[in-house]
């Protein structure tokens, strides 16, 4: 079985980072929307007042092996433990609705679904619109 | 016409803030789900590291006369500009799928409904099942 740490994401880690996020972006079929670069997310992520903070699991042995090994239960408990920590009651996840394979596993990690059971959406604000907003 | 100013909150404001987070969940029939204190309040949002930031209408004159007078486009604009100025690139609003009133307005306002464009949802951890997940 693959062999995980999970520890705090450092300023050195921002380039993998991005390729991660690319990678999923890739997979959620939204790779347009990502436009941060290695640079922003050094300076969101690592300044005075940080804008996030993020885990970093290191694994071994190959990211080929990985699939189905419980890598995402043991972040999700990581990011349950460290919101305790920090005196948090409750902490969600962004899903989309196609992705049942995640759908499932926060589902039987004890997560509940807030759009289906309440009907909450998630309404955006960016770009032109946020510049008109704004009077900018 | 009312009198609009829109400021930061101030720490004395957690009273008025609780009040308004309480008519809020009423109004959205949540009112079970605050559990929130005053004390809470002050401490997440006014202490070294603050979990939110806040910004608070003051209006002029009386809140019966208020509706349709445009204090909910003020305020977003308000936090357009601020989230500019911070470096945002976007922010997100939480809006129930029955609050025809909300969502009408954001809209107009040039906001995209991302669960409905692309199938976001809300999955939340809390209570017993975040304490499960981390061991506590």
């Amino acid at each position: 079985m693959a062999s995980v740490r999970i520890r705090e994401a450092k300023e050195g880690d921002c380039g993998d980072i991005l390729r991660l996020i690319r990678e999923l972006a890739e997979f959620e079929k939204l790779s347009d929307q990502v436009k941060i670069s290695e640079e922003a997310l050094r300076a969101d992520g690592f300044g005075e007042n940080p804008f996030y903070h993020c885990l970093v699991a290191e694994i071994l042995p190959a990211p080929g092996e990985l699939l189905g090994q419980g890598i995402g239960s043991k972040i999700i408990k990581k990011v349950a433990e460290v919101a305790l920590d920090k005196g948090c009651s409750q902490f969600r996840l962004a899903v989309l609705d196609w992705n049942q394979r995640a759908m499932d596993l926060y589902k039987a990690l004890g997560a509940q679904d807030l759009t289906e059971a309440e009907g909450w959406h998630f309404f955006c604000f960016q770009g032109e619109a946020m510049r008109k907003l704004a009077g900018k």
